[in-house]
């Protein structure tokens, strides 16, 4: 057991070197995908009152740790850009990855995933919104850098992030008052202008 | 409340600054100390079986996940450093960065950092148990590099990691292995060779 635990923990010290979009808060480099989901989990755990109250905390917090492990293996897939074949080799990610762990243990961190992936719960639903609101938040921190650096239009941030309300009627709100601040500075264009 | 949560989310994002001694596995730059906090709060959820059976699994991933965000000012004090100023310093951070919250989670939050620093739970003595494991393994696989580039031997190791027994007895004998090895290696000198 111990063993073949650390050896799985070895093994998630590499998601320290995969690269997101986003920039940390006054930081000139970008944001690698761990702490990425220390903050991701920090954010389940401190927003949770947002969420539905039948959340259960502990696995959204699970959630949050494990959601972007497969991209050890598959790699960070910006959210604006063609998402096609990225579920096929997150699955194999993840199943090359958890199967590092006892079957009962690898069983349980694939469907906390899948979970995730596929927003099939309350919590899941909560994660993801969150995933996609702490990107907006740094990127507005940055004065839009990723949306500029990529020519991301305010339609392609809405049309991508609206799922939010599934997750949190509150967090919504802010995010849409996020992205018409920075509209208005100038960050964000949209389509028509 | 989303308001406050969201701007101590934002000040969280400094610790992606903060760095540590040691170097992530296959690296050869330094860890931060975001990153170590979110494998810290994955082995905990992944060694849990070596715990205490009464451990509380939300609380001890939650103290994990928090438990360096005082080092925001208070900076990363190397383990084999004197520690003489520390916790004076880190209360006075608590304070100030937990206090970006509304009271009942800043109380909440501050009283979880206290416990952990103190080491006054069966969550809190594993989570430190872990914390201190996990360098151990870094530095392993780095060849002893942060030992050798501090001068650090084996019975300043085995003193400053001896209360990972208090947290689990088979992360001990872990450790004890891991440790024999590095000095079978020549990566840790002992004081009288």
């Amino acid at each position: 057991m111990i063993e073949s635990g650390i050896r799985f923990l070895e093994e998630l010290d590499k998601l320290k070197a995969v690269e997101r979009r986003s920039y940390p808060i006054g930081l000139d480099r970008r944001e690698n995908s761990a702490e990425h989901s220390w903050s991701l989990a920090m954010a389940v755990m401190t927003l949770a009152p947002t969420a539905d109250p039948s959340l259960d905390l502990l696995r959204a917090t699970q959630m949050a740790l494990l959601h972007d492990i497969v991209e050890i293996d598959a790699g960070d897939t910006f959210v604006y850009a063609d998402q096609t074949g990225k579920f096929g080799k997150e699955l194999a990610a993840a199943e090359r990855i958890f199967g590092l762990l006892p079957p009962d243990q690898a069983t349980a961190y694939q469907a906390l995933w899948q979970e995730f992936e596929t927003g099939s719960s309350v919590e899941a639903r909560f994660v993801r919104a969150l995933d996609r609101l702490l990107p907006l938040i740094l990127n507005f921190h940055a004065e839009g850098r990723t949306w500029r650096e990529h020519g991301i239009r305010y339609e392609q941030v809405f049309a991508r992030n609206r799922h939010i309300a599934d997750g949190s009627e509150e967090l919504w709100t802010y995010a849409l008052k996020l992205m018409d601040a920075a509209v208005a500075r100038g960050w964000l264009p949209k389509a028509e202008e």
